[in-house]
């Protein structure tokens, strides 16, 4: 029996609020997930993360891989031990990190073969032992293994992706389905490719709802697409998904890309964009992105945003920001990614409304 | 009418135990202050600094001299304000900071001259604008401005620091009491120095208790001076200094100087240390010093210090701390930090006991 369950609370449109339960728990959707890379959110503190109102975090399989390896992390109990954090946790299956090096990584048939980042040792994954990776991790989410050609790459490439990306995802859930499925305490969601093409991208997602999967990801987004280019992969995603299954939109973004995805019927998202920026001395607002190293916030004792709730509003004025940023302090990063989640989580909240009103 | 008052609770020998009163509350001694030098604890928000049982921090007025400034500061409505702590603030005048980097400063009868490590450009403090550089940024307690020879340097040369810091004491005392004393809500400390010259630290001392001072600093030492040399400078202030006034032992250091200095009547301390070995990825625990990049915790899944109630002890094992350390997560200096001062006030905690018992 399945701990998984996605309980569908309210629709408008497309838009949905829904609340996907695992055994960490369940988070509220449409959910923002922060992204802590090599299981640490940068900068904060699982205490403070949990602050921003965020309820799943996500962490990348690729990344601890190589460092300190899955062995390390399953002697300590796994992932939410290891890190700290109690509630539920996705982990990305590194599809994306080693396509994105892709000058140091080679694929065939059978899976991928790449060069460690932090030595240049030769390292491989396939379907199977991707998966093994992330059962090893103990996250309640898992993704399977994907091919993810460039935004730019020619239809052949793409095609060819998306056929490898498959016929992954097939053996992928045959592995599982071998261990007892979701019953094992892990879920597993499938990734939708097929780059800008409307026809390959609904191929690929029937293909993927015949195996039935736990969820199901958009991916090969953010990879340098229009926005007319993402709205051909939602909209695949809205007319080719079953509605009782989480959409996860994969590494996309902006608070527009949430507003465009959730309203297309996205459930789900992650991103670097509110910790990255915020280690860059830049806040998401309700008045736009703001430059804290900007001369003009020298002396504006305003909070970042008039409206938001988080500690770092609560507490500090631009001008003091702006102080930690100029001085170099990394406690500007801190308190900036904490207000860029929370913000973040401001606008999941608003459109989970939406959908109720 | 002075807000400030120095209550002595208990004592054993020379060691006390005591709680000095400021306008922003009070804290307990034997204290330790950790060290904002630029209006930040690196990384650690205030409600992080304020969970290790911290109640007085320190900041640093030559620092914040250069930059921001102290009119940004005094129009923000003062450091308290700035940067969000309401508890006690001492700011330390500068001396140290100029006359570690001698190179770069210039010192006369009147003043020291010197150039910002920001941009170059020259500078200058005299006792008078050093006390009314902290009168704006608005510290509970300031410090005068003294001269700092280095630990070995020529008697010549202490003897003539020592007489400088002794008249630009009495300049400053002068200007503060021009403004109404301690009553205009900030304290000022006098500044011992005298090298390592028992009579020139006595009559230091002498000289400035004279002037009656809010509290006595002992200056001049963690600038490479053995423990005998320490014990020196203690010894005087252990009969020189006013039972009722606080002792502050300025800039040391490490767990034996607390005891030591604590044993030998010493009510105040600050140092840089936990934060700084912090972020060098180091613990301070009842097991002594350790180095969390050695491959000894790859798999220890033991908190840093068995005994200690600190949020990283509660939450988190050796081995993960050693993942961060080796990943080279913002996430460990902070973990770290947050320890190390826990740790830090622990001591004070025993050292009060010690006196009570």
């Amino acid at each position: 029996m399945s701990e998984f369950r996605f309980e569908l609370i309210a629709q408008k449109g497309a838009l949905r609020r829904g609340r996907y339960h695992t055994p960490h728990g369940s988070f509220e959707t449409p959910c923002f997930a922060p992204v802590g890379t090599r299981a640490a959110l940068k900068g904060l503190t699982p205490e403070q993360v949990r602050a921003t109102g965020s309820e799943l975090i996500l962490a990348n399989a690729y990344h601890l891989f190589l460092r300190p390896g899955q062995e390390l992390i399953a002697r300590r109990g796994g992932l939410h031990e290891f890190m700290g954090w109690d509630g539920p946790i996705l982990t990305d299956s590194g599809g994306y990190q080693i396509f994105s090096l892709a000058h140091l990584s080679k694929v065939d048939d059978d899976g991928v073969t790449f060069q460690s980042i932090i030595n240049g040792s030769t390292k491989r994954l396939t379907p199977e032992t991707t998966l093994e990776l992330q059962r090893d991790l103990g996250p309640d989410i898992a993704m399977v293994l994907d091919e993810c050609p460039p935004g730019d790459a020619d239809p052949k490439i793409v095609r060819r992706a998306e056929d490898r990306t498959r016929a992954w995802a097939r053996r992928a859930r045959d592995l599982h389905d071998s261990w007892g499925g979701a019953g094992r305490g892990q879920a597993v969601f499938g990734i939708v490719q097929g780059g800008t093409d409307p026809d390959l991208r609904a191929a690929c997602a029937d293909a993927l709802v015949s195996m039935e999967f736990d969820g199901y990801a958009i991916g090969g987004l953010s990879v340098g697409e229009t926005k007319d280019q993402m709205a051909v992969a939602l909209d695949a995603a809205a007319h080719q998904l079953p509605a009782d299954r989480p959409r996860y939109l994969m590494g996309v973004g902006t608070p527009d890309d949430f507003r465009i995805g959730a309203r297309a019927g996205v459930d789900l998202f992650d991103c670097v964009t509110p910790t990255r920026h915020g280690r860059n001395n830049q806040a998401f607002t309700r008045e736009g992105r703001m430059k804290l190293r900007n001369l003009k916030y020298a002396e504006d004792d305003r909070p970042l945003d008039l409206e938001c709730t988080c500690y770092t509003c609560r507490t500090f004025s631009r001008a003091y920001l702006r102080h930690l940023a100029i001085a170099g302090e990394m406690l500007a990063g801190t308190l900036l990614s904490i207000h860029n989640i929370h913000y973040f989580q401001d606008i999941m909240t608003e459109l989970r409304e939406e959908a109720s009103s």
